[in-house]
C-alpha cells in the first residue's frame, strides 16, 4: 500500500489516496493547533504518538464490538484506514467537568458526572463548531435519526471500554471527542483518531493533566506529558 | 385576591404574594428588554396585550390537556397563578430558523424545518442562558429524567396545537420559548408567559413580524405589531 495523491491537509493529519478506493493513507503531523486555529504550535514526536496510540485503542475498540476505520498501520505516522464520509457532528463525552463545559455551564473543572453526558456540535470551522442537539442535527440534516442513535450507542460504549482500559493504567479519562464516517455502503464506523490530542486524560493520583491542555494552557511538559501516556499505554497492553 | 408582598421583579413581570401560599399575582409591566438586558425600553400598551393574551393561549392549552399555572385574570396587567418553583430550562420550539438559530448555524432565516426542534438554554443570565442538551440538564441536576421527558412532550404538545390557532387567525408560529414550573407536590405545569414577547409571529401571507423582533431590531411599529397579533387573537376567539 503506498500513498497516492494528497486529498486533504487538516490540522495534525495529511490524508492521501492509495491504489484501492477504498482505502486511505492518513499521516500524523507534530503540528498542534487550538482555540479552532487561534494557537499554533509544534509538539515533537506527537504524530507518532498520536498514531500508534490510535491504532492501539481502535484495534481494542474492535475487539470489544465497536467498527472503526482502522485498517493497518504502515509506519510510525502512517496508518491504512477505511475510506468514509464524515458524519460531520463532533461528538463529545465526558466523565467529569473540565474546559468548555466548566466554562459555558459555571461548574469547577473535576466535578465528577452521575452518569457520563453525550453532546454534539457541528462540525464547521466558520461557525466556530457550535453545540446542537439531536433535533437541530436532523432539522439540519447532519444525519438521520437512527444514525444518531448509533452514533450515540457508539460513543456510550466507546467510554465505558476506554475507561475502564485507562484506569487499569492510573488514568483518568476525563472526556474526548469522537468522529464517525459512512463506509461506501452507509455503515457507521468510528473514525478519526483517539489521542492525547482529542482526550483529556489526567493521572488517577495526582490529577496531572496527561494530554494537549497542556499546550492549550501554556502548562509546559508538553512532549513529556505525550510521552508519559504512551508509555503507560505501550508497557501494559503488550 | 389581593397583592401581598412584592417577592420578585424580574424584565417583564412582578411577582406577589396573596393570601394564599399556593398562589401568587404575577403584574405585567411596559418594560421590554433584549440580548440579555443590554438593550431596555418601554413598548406602550404591552404588559397588557402581554397578559390577556397569555390568559387566553393558556386557558386554551388547558382545554387541549396541557397543565398550566394559569387561575384567574384580575384585571388588564394582574393575574393569579399557582405558585411554581421554576425548573431552570428555557425550553426553545422551533418551526422555522430565525434569530439564533439562523446567527449559530448559518441557516438563512426563514428555512422550514421537516420536522420542528426542540432545545433547553440553562436560565442562568450570568452565564448567558447557554444551550444544552438533555444529558447536561441531567448532570447538571436541573430536572429529573422523567421531568424533560414530560416537559419535552408538552413543549410539542404547545407547538402542534398553537401552530393550529395561529395558523387560522393568519399567522405563523416561527418558535416560541417556555418555562416550566413545579408545583408543591412536584406536578409538571407550564408557567412564565405566552405572548409576542416569547413567541416569533410572522404574518402567513407578508411574512411580516408581530413579534418582539421589532423592538429587537429596531423595525419600527412595535406597538402596532403587538396590538395587530392581539386583536386577531381576541376577534376569533370570543
Amino acid at each position: 500500500m503506498t500513498k497516492g495523491e494528497q486529498l486533504y491537509e487538516g490540522k495534525a493529519k495529511k490524508v492521501f489516496s492509495t491504489e484501492d478506493p477504498e482505502l486511505l493513507i492518513v499521516s500524523y503531523k507534530d503540528d498542534a493547533t487550538a482555540f479552532n486555529g487561534l494557537k499554533k504550535g509544534t509538539i515533537q514526536g506527537k504524530g507518532v504518538i498520536n498514531n500508534r496510540m490510535s491504532n492501539m485503542l481502535m484495534k481494542y475498540l474492535e475487539t470489544k464490538g465497536i467498527p472503526t476505520h482502522y485498517v493497518e498501520e504502515l509506519n510510525d505516522r502512517d496508518t491504512v484506514v477505511k475510506k468514509v464520509s464524515i458524519v460531520p457532528l463532533e461528538v463529545i463525552v465526558r466523565n467529569i467537568a473540565a474546559g468548555s463545559f466548566s466554562k459555558h455551564y459555571g461548574v469547577e473543572e473535576g466535578v465528577v458526572f452521575k452518569s457520563p453526558t453525550v453532546e454534539f456540535s457541528y462540525k464547521n470551522d466558520d461557525l466556530g463548531d457550535p453545540l446542537l442537539n439531536t433535533y437541530h442535527a436532523l432539522a439540519l440534516g447532519l444525519a438521520t435519526e437512527e444514525e444518531i442513535k448509533l452514533i450515540e450507542k457508539y460513543a456510550f460504549g466507546v467510554n465505558d471500554i476506554l475507561s475502564d482500559l485507562w484506569r487499569k493504567y492510573g488514568v483518568i479519562l476525563v472526556d474526548f471527542k469522537l468522529e464517525f464516517g459512512r463506509l461506501s455502503d452507509g455503515t457507521i464506523v468510528l473514525a478519526d483518531e483517539i489521542s492525547p490530542d482529542t482526550c483529556r486524560l489526567w493521572d488517577s493520583e495526582t490529577k496531572e493533566k496527561l494530554d494537549k491542555d497542556r499546550f492549550r494552557r501554556d502548562l509546559g511538559g508538553v512532549e513529556e506529558a505525550y510521552n508519559e501516556i504512551m508509555s503507560r499505554l505501550e508497557e501494559n497492553m503488550k
